[in-house]
């Protein structure tokens, strides 16, 4: 909690990147929230489908909440909100604010969750609401997805500004620049607090303009004599217009294949950030119909995901598009960290049906939507803020981030490395970090959220590793005594058929265990339980090598 | 088996590379086999520690095996000798063949395995040995550890030549270009056949030399104020070499960390590999005791692995060296497709201790052991082959090297795009491929071998996903009715104390399914857990909307 006059940011993130998802700004005891973002687990994440940054303590602020903004629509910044206003209580968050796109994206996503209580505003780049304390306003940015903004809050104490994912692009595909006008004016009247982005620190230079990437994509078309899949992300709306622009420039039609891709297109058309000239889309039950050199079709999948739609076309599972020799596929993103070992089997299927395939490597038809290092320095320039707080990266970006914040003049011990979970506290006499609140990841399973130190995770990790040995006893109510065989099954301990005997051998373990309990006269069940696991699982390790969970039940007759 | 006159080559490989892992070379129904490598699991392989090619095909054809010639020492050409000898037994390998170090390499992998009846011989390259009705002969080649070698197998129908891994290094540490005078000759002659390395036919232009790492290693050296620690692959022995003399360069101490390190240089030492002046080894316990600008530790850890010296270090988990803040970590390695994920993590823990880190993105501290596309055309043109069978690549790459082939003049009808499993076959009439033979994996878990169908992986993928349920009722042998209270335990399954009284819900949905059993008169136990699993699984879902493995257990008394 704030104290008087002192405003408090707290930066939280799924997956270590520093106030990713999610940032709490506290100024007065009142909160605004920015952005509200989801990750995909990794691998080891067994079994989870999401992973949300723990906002555990927002739970026990929620009264104290004036507002969430989102910055844009990307999942990693707008993806939780369902389960944030669920958790919370949708009437404890008295409005969300975004952009058009952004709200638009947000709504059909709350109403996929039947979630409808909560109001969800639009503000225009430059407009000024109050949110208690608070005066926000979004300024309008350059990204990989429309509708992107960085958020100023206005305190009594100072500005600072959540840039939110952005480049600056000189070039964008809609002709809107970022509005560094305001940005500048921002700094000019003195800006107390910057959060920058840093995803592309790491990269020298200025990253290309999106506008670069239509005229490679034709270029790239016009050697293509079969028919054309381009996979983006469906969210990438100027990449899609371009696509559409390419096709067209080639007398191509376009037809668009995966669930998002066509959702996305539609808010995207519906909100005038996509145009498609009249007869050009054709419905993907059409792409059959029409010669190979007359079609390029935009399809989801650019990360391989399992069930998308260019994964099953790889592998000659899609319902409408048969991919065959001398087709090309273009894949115009790159793979997120993680993601490369399933884009590689996805690439190598293509090519095993004869495909083509352009990637990134081959030919720029990608550019990032994240500003490299000349661009961080244009923000930190433009905005000469007194402090500076890097987001939007792990360890190695937030201290990339701050050498370049020191190379171009700012004080660096106004320069705050942080962590998830550690609130940067400004009040009138300087900057600081407070003490650590809790933060970390919540895992979504199916439709419910729990803990990742959850026992059940625990326990997977045991199962995948080495499977299950279950063992049930039955003993007399009276002695102790076994009065039935005991049962054996197992599941997932591996090549244990090539083990003969084994079961035999476990019984006879559990029996003598058995025998030894009850001349020891031992009958509570629980401590017979205890002694039939450390007995077996000493026996099965010495037999096999490894350590199945070994799960003892003692059946009372 | 192979028509008389006719030569088979038969490519094996664990993870989808055409041929990486083992080549069957067949003639007159003689084999001789080269390399018998193996690949690390992917995360989807739960439990599972090594990847072998499956090579049933050779356990048919024990007693046909002239020999087993490997090209180099590194694992997934030499890794799974002993699991090879051991199923195949040890008396049916009369020998196996290769140059020094990979010998020395293929003995101490051996004797960790306790076997030692089977031959192990050094082959020098350019000597000639007769296996049955093949000659052999090793080409010296350049690759990322000493003694690399290219085999020539003639046969009275011709030579073929499998290039194992290589590049083209001009200027090799070692001073020993690859013998292109003898591939010269090979190609003068007439070669029939030429199986290349396909591992980087993607990459344009030349690859850079091994030694061009040196210089660059000192000038990052140089610019270091606190201690240096170089990762890299054990076995690249040049490397260490080189980084030993940048650290001599600069007067600082060496240390060698990491027990595979340790290992591989000890061997390289004793061939002559590797020379290290007098006293400028030191024993990682003395690290700490010399100042940090005196010190540069060589580790294992390039990939991220788990337990290896520098994660560990990472971790401030080592128990001999401390990192801290000043400390320079460089990467003199490129992550192996599919580690990007742990190598970024140990990159990011080593940021947050404060060290700085260099990796070959930053400097061009590494160079690649496998030659770019003007290499692979360089030694197409040297060898001119008949046929040529790309292999080392998966499908892209395989389809690129074809490429290359076809671009130095080679008639396509001659270039084969295999499959692994799929023969070659060649005779006085010309070549195709003949009948697909059994291949893919065979993993190992633990010491055990075992197919990846194996009902255990299925299993443990289920009880990874969601955990298991398991119901045991006790049932009258008389009439079936329950006669205790079922037990429910579960383990593994996701937020499941969120769900209040669940349990007790469930032993009432046992009753009720024993009690309809019961009133049907089921009595077989079989058929009694047949349908209580049905029930249940339904049950389950409808509550938990998860599948979680249900395993009812009956027990009669």
């Amino acid at each position: 909690m704030s104290a008087p006059g002192t405003l408090r940011v707290l930066p939280l993130g799924g997956l270590g990147e520093i106030g990713k998802n999610m940032m709490v700004v506290e100024y007065e005891d009142r909160i605004v929230v920015i952005d509200t973002g989801l990750r995909f687990p990794t691998t080891d994440m067994l079994g989870i489908d999401l992973v949300l940054p723990d906002f555990s303590y927002l739970r026990d602020r929620a009264d104290d909440i004036e507002g969430i903004v989102i910055t844009h629509g990307h999942e990693d910044h707008l993806g939780a909100l369902p389960w944030v206003l669920r958790e919370l209580g949708e009437d404890k968050v008295p409005v969300v604010h975004g952009g058009p796109l952004t709200t638009a994206m947000a709504r059909s996503k709350l109403d996929e969750h039947r979630l409808r209580a909560t109001p969800i505003e639009q503000l225009a780049p430059g407009e000024q609401v109050e949110l208690g304390p608070f005066g926000v306003e979004l300024v309008h940015m350059t990204h990989s997805i429309p509708d992107s903004c960085a958020v100023a809050l206005t305190t009594e104490l100072g500005t600072i500004l959540v840039t939110g994912d952005y480049k600056f692009d000189q070039t964008p595909v809609d002709g809107e620049p970022a509005d560094m006008s305001r940005l500048a004016e921002l700094g000019r009247d003195g800006l107390l607090l910057l959060c920058g982005d840093s995803t592309n620190v790491d990269r020298a230079g200025f990253s290309p303009s999106e506008s670069v990437v239509g005229p490679r994509l034709e270029e790239v078309f016009s050697r293509c004599e079969g028919r054309i899949v381009v996979t983006c992300f469906a969210s990438n709306i100027h990449r899609v217009q371009q696509v559409v622009d390419a096709a067209e420039a080639l007398g191509r039609k376009v037809s668009l294949v995966g669930r998002s891709m066509r959702k996305n297109v539609n808010i995207g058309r519906s909100l005038g950030h996509i145009d498609v000239p009249e007869g050009m889309l054709i419905n993907p039950r059409e792409v059959e119909d029409f010669p190979d050199h007359k079609v390029v079709v935009i399809s989801t999948g650019s990360q391989g995901e399992p069930l998308s739609a260019l994964r099953r076309m790889a592998h000659h599972d899609h319902p409408r598009v048969k991919l065959h020799s001398g087709d090309t596929v273009v894949f115009s993103a790159t793979p997120i960290p993680g993601n490369e070992r399933a884009v590689n089997e996805t690439i190598d299927r293509l090519y095993h049906i004869g495909c083509d395939v352009i990637t990134p490597r081959d030919a720029p038809v990608h550019a990032s939507g994240h500003g490299y290092a000349e661009e961080v320095k244009l923000m930190l320039n433009l905005t000469h803020p007194r402090y500076v707080l890097p987001v939007h990266g792990d360890h190695k970006r937030i201290h990339l981030h701050a050498g370049l914040a020191e190379a171009v003049g700012i004080d660096p011990d106004n320069i705050f490395k942080g962590e998830n979970g550690l609130p940067l506290e400004i009040d009138a006499r300087g900057a600081r970090f407070g003490t650590a609140e809790r933060s970390g990841m919540i895992f979504v399973d199916g439709v419910d959220i729990g803990d990742p130190a959850d026992v059940a995770l625990r326990d997977r990790r045991m199962l995948s590793a080495d499977g299950i040995f279950i063992v049930v006893a039955t003993v007399s109510s009276q002695d102790g005594s076994s009065v039935a065989p005991p049962e054996v099954i197992f599941r997932g301990v591996p090549f244990l058929e090539q083990v003969k005997g084994l079961v035999d051998e476990i019984r006879g373990a559990v029996e003598a265990s058995l025998a030894r309990s009850a001349s020891d006269r031992i009958t509570e069940i629980d401590h017979l339980q205890e002694i039939l696991h450390d007995d077996l699982a000493a026996f099965v390790y010495d037999r096999l090598k490894r350590r199945p969970m070994v799960l003892p039940v003692v059946v009372e007759v």
